[in-house]
């Protein structure tokens, strides 16, 4: 049970109302109970304050006199709930050292304050280290490297010749550096091209469960600082993911695209290959980019949702939209004869 | 070998025909042989009534004098054929009992007549009800509860404090309490917000190979019970999924949304945050849902496919359909004062 | 480092230059030093020769005089490279032999040859053939055949009664044999269909990381000899694929639809269900396919991108599309009563 004090303290507010109270929970402004704290970032929910029961609440500097509990007053609540909440993590902590029933190759190097869980395997030559946590049942390829203070969950994959930064979280069923998908037709039949690049993944990045990193055909695939992948992406090889940049579930991005720094792609969006994004591009839900975006901006494709009854009429008209356009453009000629 | 008489109770039908004998299998009308039970729960299969080798046949009463083996009559031979299936099912039995080379922490409930594979781990203060089943290499992880006659597949992950119910399926590789994708913008960083919510899942619940599912940032995920998640589906935090809706796969569904019951949501639809989808509401495949849904129905985006050639057309065109719709005002508007 | 000469006689080129010298990697043309290997396949990189710094440049014969070091010279550099490539795979071998914290049941079939994984588990009457490799975590289930030199890496699930071609390769968290999505509903609830086919994969497929293959209904999903499928692939209960089609990522295949051989499904794109699809396909990425297509050729839906705010006008006129057809129609009509 944290002090109101000691919170204010870990997000950078100041304290309006009794500081030596303690909170025992998180929850929104409407489920928040007399011992929990809340948030208000969204000015949409400000009436929310007069009904909340809520213990304390992190509120900008104007909405503080408005908070009947004690008020966390900061500039920036959401980043104060952000912070905030990493004191309530329920995740538990790892067991330092390597489970009985882990395999480890001799040639391995792992530093003995990170934590090998059960049945993880980690082969030759690969380095774990300090406070890395390696999950039950992941499994680490020869020759990679997984940085300081970096967890992956249980049933991670990573190939070989795997380099991952620092404070990285790599959540379950993850697989990194598989093979990139390259083919030479040959007489009807696909010869395999070895992948014979890596994977480099910088530091503080997040890579949601079920998402695949595939190495690069010659040189690395490249996920840099600060990425945020959610569940289920898709990364080919080669693509460079700028630093910062943060996506969605379901993205699939094809071959050696390289996508900018800072940009928010929306899910289920697809990239295709050897595309170049420029940094602080937004691309929404279910997009598909075809081609290079240089400048910064929003960016969608698609159709709005109807009725299916409704859908149906405007889909089969898509169909006729270059006959529409060239019997409009022969309205208006005739038109314009008459005047 | 069950004898038709047998089947016919499990089902539910009567039998015309031969009651004492048996089948050894099951398949479709056209693939049946003499030793094999098919169905006829479609009417554009009608004439392979004539035509076909099984054994005995399900169907409705009207179709019963056209079965020339032995007819199993009821009124929905589509749910007989259901019932007969799980008969001739060749999914092996688990074995009871912790095998020995699963990881078990000594705080662990596990009941006697479960089953834990080979290689599984299960946290401290899991619980495994009875005739609950935990695949080999499947994780468990602390708090959390598999409830009675529930199985997962080989190599599941399970996060902490998730809950699932009694009965369900959950296939290999799905990835159940993984963090939901939460970061406040900290001057051109993200800063994490810790997931602390848990996920719950209701009874009968089937959930597909790879399938993610988040815990929620604040209060639980749910998946309330006999809903049915194909492979490859992302559940995103807070995401309310209601009785007995269906999602084939590839769906995304994104954080808070709330889905209805009884809902059948097609392949690769995605559905934006912060939604509410009213019960018996029908998606087809591929549908962006942006909006909220208040009434049953069916919903579509997108457009019909074309060749590629045509299609380019049609999507240049797209790009104009402002200045279309405009200039056919116009042609109205002159049209108009010509009169 | 293999000599040069080596190189070509592995390629099915010719030397013009040093045979004898030797290379010990291969680049692009602009990444690669004087002791690597590089290739032209793709006129847009032909100026490329002029600068760069390989060792050695596999090329058509019509560009053998253009290469300044040495040239492995043939009618398909791109097969050449594919071919090269082999030679310089980082890919570890496999330890012969089962590791010893493998759980491999009694009635198994391990050929001496075949290598399995620390903490691999093999099922009742399964059968690994000759010098074929499980992974590390993967598990094989009850009377699933795994051919001669096909390679599971880690983690990956193989369901009972699955049977793998030779010379084929399973990436990390692929899922072969999970249940088809069947239910038969029954007042508002749905009864589970006993899914009992199989699945059967030819020789020399490759399947991607977190792809997903169902079991049959009733008899069993077939991929077919030399297809090629990239990661997050979701394949259906009794879908064909046919012999050597490739999918790219993403790509989601209804039950019981059948592709036909030398298809080329780009990524994401969704296929319905009950459709064939005839030989020599091609569809754009991201594509839905509701239709059967019985010619070979390129199909495509959805719209081009746009910036969003130039998108949202296209898109709400897209759903006026019918009105404006109609309006049009009356324009012409007006018209041509005016001639």
């Amino acid at each position: 049970m944290p002090k109101l004090q000691t919170i204010a303290e870990h997000i950078g507010a100041r304290v309006e109302g009794d500081a030596s109270s303690s909170v025992d929970g998180l929850a929104t402004l409407l489920d928040a109970g007399p011992t929990e704290l809340s948030f208000l970032a969204n000015m949409a929910y400000r009436d929310q304050l007069q009904i909340t029961q809520a213990g304390a609440v992190i509120v900008h500097p104007k909405q503080a006199h408005e908070v009947k509990g004690t008020a966390l007053v900061m500039d920036n609540p959401y980043l104060g709930y952000a912070k905030a909440s990493q004191l309530f993590n329920t995740l538990p902590d790892a067991q330092k050292g390597i489970h009985s029933s882990a395999v480890i190759h001799e040639s391995a190097q792992v530093d003995t304050t990170a934590s090998i869980g059960a049945n993880a395997v980690v082969e030759a030559n690969a380095v774990i280290a300090k406070n890395a946590v390696i999950g039950s049942g992941s499994f680490i390829g020869n020759n990679s490297r997984i940085g300081e203070g970096t967890r992956l969950h249980s049933n991670v994959s990573v190939y070989h010749d795997v380099i991952i930064g620092t404070d990285c979280i790599i959540h379950s069923g993850a697989v990194i550096g598989s093979d990139g998908f390259g083919f030479a037709p040959d007489r009807g039949a696909w010869v395999k091209i070895a992948q014979i690049g890596g994977v480099v993944i910088g530091d503080h990045v997040e890579i949601g469960a079920n998402s695949t990193i595939d190495r690069g055909a010659m040189s690395d695939t490249q996920i840099h600082d600060g990425v945020k992948l959610d569940n289920q992406i898709q990364i080919a090889h080669n693509v460079v993911v700028g630093e910062a940049t943060a996506m969605a579930g379901g993205c699939l991005i094809a071959g050696s695209t390289q996508i900018g720094k800072g940009c928010t792609i929306a899910g289920g969006v697809g990239i295709a290959g050897h595309l170049k994004i420029a940094d602080g591009v937004h691309v929404t839900a279910m997009t598909l980019v075809t081609n290079h975006i240089s400048e910064a901006g929003s960016y969608s494709s698609g159709t709005a949702m109807s009725n299916t009854s409704e859908w149906r009429k405007s889909a089969a008209r898509f169909r006729q939209l270059d006959s529409i356009a060239k019997r409009l453009k022969q309205c208006e000629r005739v038109l314009s004869e008459k005047e």
